[in-house]
């Protein structure tokens, strides 16, 4: 694996270690290249194991011509050479350059004169996710990647980047709907595969689904002098859990996008209180109108009106705080599935509609 | 606005009216090019409203060193310069010619010598996810532009690409979870943007669920004789729609992705079909001993299993089949959100379990 021609040789050794390293890896195979990776240490997900050594790199007491020269050897095997790096001898990153402008700098000037020292690095270490934050943020094509001492590593191009937030994305849609990870595409993934990572989640859920049953089971009676009152237990929880599914989802991508944080978790409860009551209203005011025409009992659907305002005042806050919480305690707000958020407000939501009708239609019990 | 000072205005003429308008249009306000790109035909969503005029182009009769000179002097203003692109006298684009072969290139040879004319290029009216999946089918930085006749129009990079792909995404999750696309970010929408985008969805379900009162109503008799029978409501519904947003989620995503197409429907139908008899069979299992002990009722325990088989298996085909059935009549598979599969398979997951419940039950009605 690690036959090398007698030219390529002589290049390697003048180089530094991490170098050497980064073009020793790229002559593995893409499974040997991710055994490697592992062994040096750098963690799953870390930037580290997406980088490359395609790059070219010059010195700062180069002339122009002789850069361009070195990039005229090299960058045949590069990547990128939009860009080209400056390194010190000791293989530091001092500095990132365009190639444009090497072209159009007079041959016979230094590089260090066309050095401003201002340059976007990843550290190996680092996390993916904030990787395509940062080349998102810079609008580049490709980032260096620098040890904690501040050696070129290598570097990671954007397409790299696109394959992996997709990874993410597809992850976050997954988990957003109480799958765990496939990990692998949906065609390739077989019969297994797909019932491992679908039914814990399904399990939990059903076990969590008993809480309802034991609600509704506390307010036997009331169903007993009012079956009605059974009639309109799917339409409730099922509104319950679509509004709760909407606010979550919406502050799970908010904060994905790195748009929202837990320190305006204030003005998450201000907004979706109002929208809550908002819609609260909306919707109780639709059914009362609709089951007070179908049953022509008023009291009925003031019970069903009353109980849906709050349902889904409720179940808006839920959904709309619970992944900031997650958030704040270091958790991965995406696993506030909508199928979870379901179950979590079904039994509140219950609770909810059951006191109401005590309340109101003071039954038995 | 269309102030140029007199060099560019004579490089300007020189050109063909569509590269004219190009850069006309580089001089507006963001506003203003959104505007004009509307005046101009390109429809919404197309790459005609992407593209830019930041590229160069040279001739090939050229030399080398020409066209090398040429890039030194419009390169400046140019986005891209990993990419040059080569057009014949009517601007019809022909080549596309990576700067650092022009580098590599002997000066005094002729661009035409180092044409191979194959090259990638999108239409200015395509939509813009196709130009995704081109862009990172061929891991380019940048794609050429073109019109009908094939007249170079502009160019669309990968970091314009970036931004509609996290649109995209976020519209297509945001519909899964029965939200109209926000099309701003969540935390810059006030509160009766948040409510329209939502209100509708959540009104249209309610309605829907209405179907499920109305079953349970038919079987109104069934719950007088055994009022235990309402206990399970939400936790069957509440799985079957568990269920089918998993299979939805899953085929949705793998249809954006381009994995997956409606002449594939008989191997998700398979698939589905068998992953559906397996969890259908775990979690009734589940579901039979957790209310046998819970009840002692072995007859109950055996009526909430052999429905919860049935429901699970039948939310899982309509949750996997029919995004794709969507797909097939050019509709968008994203719409079939989690709250929708749920008020879907809700009721007819109610007529499946009453039927089962009369069966074994033989409750009077």
């Amino acid at each position: 694996v690690l036959e090398l021609d007698p030219d390529d040789r002589t290049h390697l050794f003048e180089e530094l270690p991490g170098r050497l390293t980064q073009r020793l890896l790229n002559m593995l195979s893409p499974s040997e290249r991710v055994e490697a990776l592992k062994l040096l240490g750098y963690p799953e997900n870390s930037v580290g194991r997406l980088m490359t050594s395609d790059y070219v790199a010059i010195k700062p007491d180069w002339t122009i011509s002789r850069a361009l020269e070195h990039v005229r050897e090299w960058g045949k095997d590069a990547e990128i050479v939009q860009t080209i790096y400056v390194v010190d001898k000791d293989w530091h990153l001092i500095d990132d350059i365009l190639l444009r402008t090497l072209i159009l700098t007079p041959p016979e000037k230094k590089v260090e004169d066309i050095m401003d020292r201002k340059f976007v690095s990843l550290s190996a270490f680092q996390d993916q996710e904030e990787a395509i934050k940062v080349i998102k943020k810079y609008d580049r094509v490709a980032l260096p990647v620098v040890d904690s001492e501040g050696v070129l590593l290598g570097i990671v191009t954007v397409d790299d980047i696109l394959d992996i937030e997709e990874e993410e994305t597809t992850e976050d849609i997954q988990k957003g709907a109480a799958i765990s990870p496939l990990e692998i595409s949906y065609t390739s993934a077989n019969i297994g595969t797909l019932y491992r990572k679908r039914v814990w989640w399904l399990l939990l859920l059903l076990i969590g689904g008993f809480l309802s049953s034991s609600v509704i089971a506390a307010f036997e009676n009331a169903i007993k002098t009012v079956v009605a009152l059974a009639f309109f237990i799917p339409v409730l929880i099922d509104t319950g859990g679509n509004t709760g599914t909407q606010s979550a989802t919406l502050v799970i991508r908010a904060i994905a996008l790195g748009d929202l944080d837990f320190r305006r978790w204030f003005s998450v409860f201000k907004k979706e209180l109002i929208v809550g009551i908002l819609l609260g209203i909306t919707l109780g005011v639709a059914f009362f109108l609709r089951s007070y025409f179908w049953n022509g009992e008023m009291i009925l659907g003031v019970v069903l009106g009353i109980s849906l305002v709050l349902i889904v005042l409720w179940a808006n806050l839920v959904g709309g705080l619970l992944p900031l919480l997650l958030k704040r305690f270091g958790l991965d707000p995406a696993v506030i599935s909508s199928p979870l958020i379901t179950t979590l407000v079904d039994a509140t939501g219950l609770c909810i509609y059951f006191f109401v009708a005590s309340w109101l239609l003071n039954p038995k019990g």
